[in-house]
């Protein structure tokens, strides 16, 4: 599991193995369930997560109790409530289990830390936050410019996987449809 | 105008004389007319821009020439079409001026010297990039839960300026309703 976190940092800056324990010492590995909450809505938020393995979903339930999906997780994906967790206020989000799922949470502080005291790892924050960053930009112009169906297809393209891990439900939730103009849209 | 940036800078990260004669070495002032482009469709992006003065909108003109706007930028923002800067390729996006602007412009490779050579500049970098990623998934959340007249309401109260500065028809196009729905919002 460890290899996994190393080697996706690498492919951002190269590391010697007495880096790599200095990095990792500041990360906790843990499991979840699947229905697990790594994050509820209203709670402090305390960590970010690299997801090792498994499937997760980052939601908003709106007061109507109807579940919107900002994004998904998966294997190699940083995911949290950022603006929680860097500003240190409560939860908009809730982030839960699709799958039992493996990750490896770092503390704001310990996000500092090595930002500060390895230069490295604040270049590798730097590159993940402007690549977080773009595909937000992405998604914003998607749900601007084009359709549903246009959205379901860039998807599709995007993340074939997703289509076999995640349910109908949730695909539509994430492409802000009903799970009726989904059936439509993939028939 | 030297003064905005360096205060702008030192809201993060403090900065001797020397060092901020350093990092204004590395960028370029600029001025620009309204209606004039710092950034067309289709072609390279070489530079991202903070905005010392005036007023720009990010920009998508669709094949049905309908233009939609996914964001304005004015004083003290940093604006470009991201994806394009950082990947070295194509605009998808074009960045025009709504008001006479002026601007320090920065290349990627002063960007990348910059945050090589100064931590503290990556330091900045990285606050910047965790903001920027932080409003368009808060944009993001807006557009999965909240209705038209919701979203306008967000952002008059966010932004309160721009509704004496954006004739309607740019506001209807950010928010992504016709003319007609944003008068109906706003009588």
């Amino acid at each position: 599991m460890q290899e996994k976190l190393r080697s996706h940092i690498e492919e951002i800056v190269p590391l010697t193995d007495d880096e790599f324990l200095f990095i990792l010492s500041h990360f906790s590995e843990e499991d979840y369930k699947k229905n697990d909450f790594l994050i509820q809505q209203g709670e402090s938020v305390t960590h970010c997560y690299f997801v090792n393995s498994g499937l997760l979903k980052l939601v908003y339930d709106d007061d109507d109790g109807k579940q919107h999906i900002v994004s998904f997780a998966m294997e190699n994906w940083w995911e949290s409530d950022f603006a929680a967790y860097f500003t240190q206020t409560k939860a908009k989000l809730a982030l839960q289990c699709i799958e039992d799922t493996s990750v490896f949470s770092l503390s704001l502080k310990n996000y500092e830390k090595l930002s500060t005291q390895l230069p490295k790892m604040q270049r590798f924050f730097l590159k993940k936050s402007n690549s977080g960053h773009i595909a937000s930009q992405n998604r914003i112009l998607s749900f601007l410019t084009s359709s549903a169906k246009e959205r379901y297809e860039q998807l599709l393209q995007q993340y074939p996987s997703l289509f076999q891990r995640v349910p109908k439900t949730l695909l539509a939730s994430f492409l802000g449809v009903s799970r009726e103009t989904l059936s439509r849209l993939s028939s």
